[in-house]
């Protein structure tokens, strides 16, 4: 940390910041400028934080320079992770491929989709048993009977499951019937089920809140590794900003920038991003050369019946295209494809 | 709903869209032009949704016109609510002052501020037991023994209390003691908890979304209403934008265009939006010229101190000037002030 | 300018750091911490930059600490500044209403529209011979010919006349009839533009660009400055942010920050941030309240067949209120009205 | 055109816009529903701006559902434009590399740059003699002299040069030296300077405003392509989020979204976008399997000495890595590398 004092600050000023640095048990050095003094803290930085040195006379600015992440970070597990579920894994040597519907509609529509998401290669189902919506009308998912349908069709076609949990109260039901939990973007900052599916045993998909920092959302799987579950896997999906020609805004630079800093696999959702169709195999294109350890896409057998975001799903031809491609294109660029 | 096809779109495509909207018991108005063909719908618009047109043949976009949310909007309820807390009343005859700790950190920081709280005008207190923190290592606040505390500076004061709950599992805990529910920023749309709250029998403080729309901010407060819970009183925060020099950017505009579209009360949080103690008051001075219906803010006997968010709390010369400007402003401005 | 090393930085990185700030003139202090060395540089920050410092080996970030602009600073200049248009004043002491037409369309419109500004109590007309348009299909102004109608307007009226320059090669022509020489949104970073108006021996309002930071807005006025002007007018005029209710974002807290850091006069235009008629006079009350040295507001006699943004423009009983408001708060909140 | 009337609209509120856009020549098409009329308009679009109808009596919306751009529109040109810049070609058939140095400081660093880019297997050099810098105390660039430099460079490797050009006053000096005008970021709406470079005769490189939409961006090609040019190569280089890990967010989703709009060719910056030189390897990979036809990179002999944005220049190593992989990757995506 680093405390920068205003022109103004006097004597007594930066004498009160040290003290009070000693109290916490940290060093301060105190560096003298022409118009300005700066004091460098070493030490325990939850510590400093309480200190509230910002509130202090004379202090213009208090800069924080060490990571705030630990369990996560890179920096203390050089190594990057791979993470399993089920048969299927997910990190630095292979391309997974997850895919099925946005939302579990019925029982014949799931185990369709998933016959088509285990043909176009994925090694992971994903699909909705509990839909977050904007509106309080709109369809808001089939709940647990949701969840027996996703387990029928991993017992169809071997894939293991992952969906969402949108509550603490949910986490032991969806756990018992799922192989990887999902925090959604709107519950990116839901820390009671952060904590919650850090507790439940099972892998966790932690996606990026729509206007998440980068430093954010590793605090938010912080709290999950917090609980004693490190089979993080985060997913980056967009983000909100002014152009409107898309739902949100892939931020692509994400995947290399949070894979230094953190161990954890990065994927990316294509189809939520962009929210359009057109867009799922040039953004699936770019997310494999970028170095994504996987891509999320939606696919749904009859898309124009979807009850949830159909726009966005894939149909036979475009979803041969993306099997064709998640098979060739990670190993030309040195990573093996799935499965 | 307008449905705009493209220029390729075929009468077959038009038609089928005709066709799909009669068995939703809706009805469609063709209009051709020379490039392209509009399609009017007339209906129920959440049928509309579930027909996923805009994934049909020939469809360009589809735009919503009709209001998206019903209990909470101003078309069928034009008179502008009162919504009463205790002793206290939000809506347009007054300008209501909520004040107290962010977070109660003990009996004496929070007794303490809760009568310079009391002494300043405001006639709700404001605490949290519960704190929302990005970092897991932060400071978390008190808990239920926080919310003891906050009932007996209730008791000290007379004050009512408004406190935060994260939880839906905690909404009958934080009721038992609290008399108005406060939803925070990060959980605007954690949708099992605005059913929840919607359900507990007590007024709910609802804070827009740091990155919500007015739309989305409104349409969760339709989840709180669907749920018979009409008390609901609006508070804007502050967005987030690409600006640095707060922490976030209070969305004055806001206020007037929230309170056209819904009848509920429009509150402005002016410690929050800047973190920043010096624009607490001339914040709360715009608050209450553009027509808010109550400011919240920040006090802290002893801001050095503070655990959480002690650069925006005010001390005691600041909210006596708050205070006075409370008391004559909206006068001035054809309102009542507090209490 | 403090440079943070990097936890793998060796003892010559930290040498060589502070060895090259030594052969720009500069002083470098080190303080060791457990896990990072932090070095604070004092001495020219221009030169510093020059120097590179980010590429250097071990080097994990360089943070500037000290203000960037001097002319325009109030560190130097602690007296807030009072600019005069001709027989008007800008500045602490009063508050300021400039009134006209969004563009300049025809003599009478001009006119008649100059009339109403006069008798709203505006002390300076606006009015556009230039327009920025989107699209070059767009009505583009009426160039000179539209100067010309605005210097009878000021012949009529008596107001000085405030006008948009786009072009550094036409500054000579427009400051031949207008008072005042204003930088549009779209030009606050054409900088051979603010180099022009710079020179042009004239009063200049500088409008924030839709996306600039307060920084880059200063920094764009300190272009301005450095040119031997410092008759200058900032005008915040709304920031571009995800909500589309309203054409830009009112980011009202700019006023008191930038009245902190900058001598410069502050004004809002509330008819351009929000775009729309209805938050003209609540917004303009914000402003007043908030500490705003003035506002701009678009008139027009006819609004249904104004040739641009007539759905903001104020027609006779909402400029009557305007104008009541402008006499009426300012005195009340310890500040002259217009005149 | 939609025109969307309130529910409080009268039939001779109705009656009006009907006749009003009558007089333009337009035709109206009246859809009456259960609570709203919606009238859709057909006819010259810039008529019906002009008409300002969002002013009229019982109007709630105006929305425009033709593309407002036409001569940079795919729509009447559906095959994808080829731009010739001296020897090099840019379009759907090859992959582009542009590499050079951010500002031209010296001959030898200049022309050393030249010779890195060359062996690199660019076909077009970049650099800048006019910089558009925040600060006025920073260093502009050589002017002139840098461009001599850069004519001289081009007779020692055979590239041909792209230079931007910030003022519509110097068009005519940069283009006796460059074979492309390049307008950067800041200046994408300085509508004056796109009107003379749309008059000069040589190639321009539009880049895309940091907060410009996409329609937007298109609008301001449409100025250039209005003075008779189409010969207009787009580039994307990153946008103002709300993330601060990079100094630009790369809105990657651009380039099949304007493939699709517009027959120009559309390149990636990866070296601005992020502002770091560790993502620049990565993000060419990603926009080389997007479909971008082509890159633009910084290089320097010695980022350490470099003026301007040095951390991002790409030195030995890394641009070998990246030589490499321009040559072999759009191959494998079924396009030609460079030369």
């Amino acid at each position: 940390m680093v405390v920068v004092m205003s022109p103004q600050a006097t004597e007594t000023d930066i004498t009160a910041v040290v003290e009070r640095v000693a109290t916490a048990g940290g060093e301060a050095f105190v560096s003298r400028g022409v118009s300005r003094t700066i004091i460098g803290l070493i030490g325990d930085i939850e510590q400093f934080h309480a200190l509230n040195l910002r509130a202090m006379s004379g202090v213009s600015d208090v800069m924080r320079v060490s990571t705030p992440f630990k369990l996560v970070s890179r920096t203390n597990h050089p190594q990057r992770s791979t993470i399993r579920v089920g048969g299927a894994a997910i990190g630095p040597d292979t391309f997974t491929l997850v895919a099925g519907p946005c939302a579990v509609e019925s029982r014949e529509q799931t185990i369709e989709a998933a016959q088509m998401a285990r043909s176009a290669g994925a090694t992971l189902l994903r699909g909705g048993a509990f839909k977050p919506r904007t509106s309080p009308y709109a369809f808001q998912g089939l709940g647990e009977k949701g969840l027996a349908i996703l387990a029928e069709a991993r017992e169809v076609t071997g894939l293991p499951v992952v969906t969402e949990v949108m509550d603490a109260a949910d986490v032991r039901l969806v756990a018992s019937y799922a192989d990887m939990l999902q925090v959604g973007t709107r519950n990116m900052q839901n820390f009671a089920l952060l904590q919650a599916v850090g507790q439940a045993g099972k892998p966790v998909l932690l996606k990026r809140g729509m206007t998440a920092t980068i430093e954010e959302w590793l605090m938010a799987a912080e709290y999950v590794a917090q609980r004693g579950n490190l089979d993080i896997v985060l997913c980056e999906r967009g983000i909100r900003t002014f152009e409107r020609s898309y739902r949100n805004t892939l931020d692509i630079s994400a995947v290399p920038v949070v894979q230094g800093l953190s161990h954890l696999p990065v994927m990316i959702d294509p189809s939520h991003s962009g929210g359009r169709k057109d867009l799922v195999v040039p953004l699936s294109r770019a997310a494999i050369a970028v170095g994504a350890d996987g891509i999320l896409v939606d696919v749904h057998p009859h898309p124009e019946e979807a009850l949830v975001d159909g726009p966005q799903a894939l149909v036979d031809g475009d979803l041969r295209a993306l099997a064709a491609m998640v098979r060739q294109l990670p190993p030309m660029l040195g990573r093996q494809g799935p499965g």
